[in-house]
């Protein structure tokens, strides 16, 4: 049995017989295989104080069979999941679900069979990284930044955001990895929308040109964004570099300054730091969070925004990406990864920071 | 108002006051916008019979606000989504819902403010296609057609399957097109195995290459697979492959010889005959669907199976792909995109069927 089931175990004190875990990402972070689709309600894992059962169909079976601590259920055309169900509801009388991404069909299904339990606590299983997790995230961005080096060489005279944003595609998947998310390419005021649309918009001289790409190594994504300026940047724009630049770093240097094991850092509190600065400079506040933590998935607890609950703890990833974005004029964003340790944050992105003009 | 939100007034007619449209399969199929995550939920539809409300964030708002017959509603962190539902539940009161596409948490959610029935025609709402969307699967075919031509070329001693799933795939994305799903390339014994997740493995002589892949494009996916012989194809791999393509011939004649305006077409006896087929050739039966429906998902209704009870009806795109799988050894799969037209199934994809060798 491995650290990441026994997480679950604890879950089955209060009055339940086994969890559900019907999450693809929750999934991957249980048993190590990634084959099921995230469309597709293809696999079940069960949990149990006694046993861990895996139930998916013939189409997975071998490749799953072997995985330690779970016993496989192969459902089939006879061997139905309600078959399943009603075999298991013989000892299982109360389970736990992830309220998050069972459908209401699934729910009434199941509710023929159990009783059952909504267990929010679930979407926060994956929070804290472990050692070889935070490994397979140092990974992917590293690649991130050799993909950065090699992409600043691409960014020519009439080249479209779309040509960018395949190169970084294809650097990515060459390089044996996969993208975690469709890349953002943002050339002159487009780089003042944060989620633009990469287009066939070419680049002119004098434009920001903003990149927000990441990358999936061994089921971990990276994130990271930069933003340079294609021909002689002017004032107006510097300011808002170093705005951008300098809230991030406070925010970092923040983070460093609160020992951790001392005291709790909400999450919110590093994102006023960042939006504060910004708007004493001036500029309009960011439209979107801070942060978000990463993973299996791009986006995960913690959230670095006004709003949030969260409390940054040891071991969490997240993103710091501070945004000033001028409708009619552009935007820039900065976006590193850190992983929160004792002694502070660790920056996972080394990409160089400084305005770099082309 | 276009005919593709009346297809949902119907549903009005039964008690509800407003139907909810979460997927964003359907959403993009009634407002023609793709924008939004398949991950997160970032919009929702809301058809009542007098009002068609979008909502989404600010950050979709400028994208989606002029789609015609919509009208949008921006969540912001003042006015929550909790907030829309409440001012909506003024006038609306029943609620239909996509049942399978709804989750419990937002289920518990959403029964704050409404009543709600489990629509699940929903799940069929896009099952007949018109002219426009057959136009798009048929370029999507098309492109494929390219693909296959252009990737025999590629396909070589000691390439891999992952660098032929690799050029497939920048072949489709250098034409402006996206994959609808990650190539599935399978040489030799690999092409056993119906889902085969692609592999580091090199290409060897006389082996069988299986690829299956689909694009997409103006939202709508094709979906291809052909097997092809790298060296010398002997006797036994000849009479799989005549026997799969035989099968397949015998389904697409049963579909033109029935006249669909005279009788309906169980989609489970179109299975049957190609299954029957290949089981009197003394073969293994097809360990999957004989055919999946096909459009803005590659997996949509109907389903061409032993147990499915669905219909086959003029306007419906499907795919046509038996298999012969024998462990260690290799398999064939044949697979053609059909649209069912008075006349019978007409095929979109023309790639070439006959045996070929390398």
């Amino acid at each position: 049995m491995n650290n990441k089931t026994l997480k679950l175990k604890h879950l089955l004190k209060e009055g339940l017989d086994a969890v559900l875990i019907t999450s693809v990402s929750n999934i991957v972070y249980l048993i190590g295989y990634f084959g099921f689709s995230y469309f597709e309600r293809e696999a079940f894992l069960v949990i149990t104080n006694t046993e861990n059962y895996l139930i998916t169909d013939g189409r997975y079976s071998e490749a799953v069979a072997d995985i330690p601590g779970f016993k496989l259920i192969e459902t089939s055309l006879e061997n139905t999941i309600d078959k399943v169900f009603e075999n298991l509801s013989r000892k299982i009388k109360k389970i736990g679900i992830e309220e998050n991404d069972l459908s209401v069909l699934e729910y009434r299904k199941l509710r023929k069979y159990f009783r059952t339990a909504n267990l929010s606590d679930l979407q926060n299983l994956r929070v804290i990284k472990n050692s070889s997790e935070v490994k397979s995230i140092e990974k992917a961005c590293k690649l991130g930044d050799e993909t950065f080096d090699f992409i600043l060489n691409k960014i020519k005279l009439g080249v479209t955001e779309k040509q960018i944003a395949l190169e970084i595609e294809f650097f990515i998947k060459r390089a044996g990895a996969d993208i975690s998310f469709p890349p953002i390419v943002a050339f002159s005021k487009n780089s003042s929308i944060p989620h633009h649309k990469t287009s066939g918009q070419r680049l002119k001289i004098n434009s920001p040109v903003l990149l927000d790409f990441g990358i999936k190594v061994e089921n971990y994504c990276s994130d990271m964004t930069r933003t340079v300026f294609f021909g002689k940047a002017d004032d107006k724009f510097k300011k808002i570099y170093n705005t951008i630049l300098d809230a991030q770093k406070l925010t970092i240097e923040q983070l460093n300054n609160l020992t951790i094991a001392e005291k709790q850092i909400k999450a919110s509190y590093i994102d006023d730091i960042a939006r504060k600065h910004i708007i004493n400079q001036g500029f309009p506040s960011i439209p979107h969070s801070l942060g978000h933590g990463i993973g299996i998935e791009v986006h995960e607890p913690p959230r670095l925004s006004s709003k949030s609950k969260d409390i940054l703890k040891e071991g969490m990833v997240f993103s710091i990406e501070p945004g000033i974005y001028i409708s009619g004029y552009g935007g820039v964003r900065i976006e590193d990864l850190v992983v929160l340790e004792k002694k502070g944050a660790c920056l996972l992105t080394h990409s160089p920071k400084h305005l770099i003009e082309i």
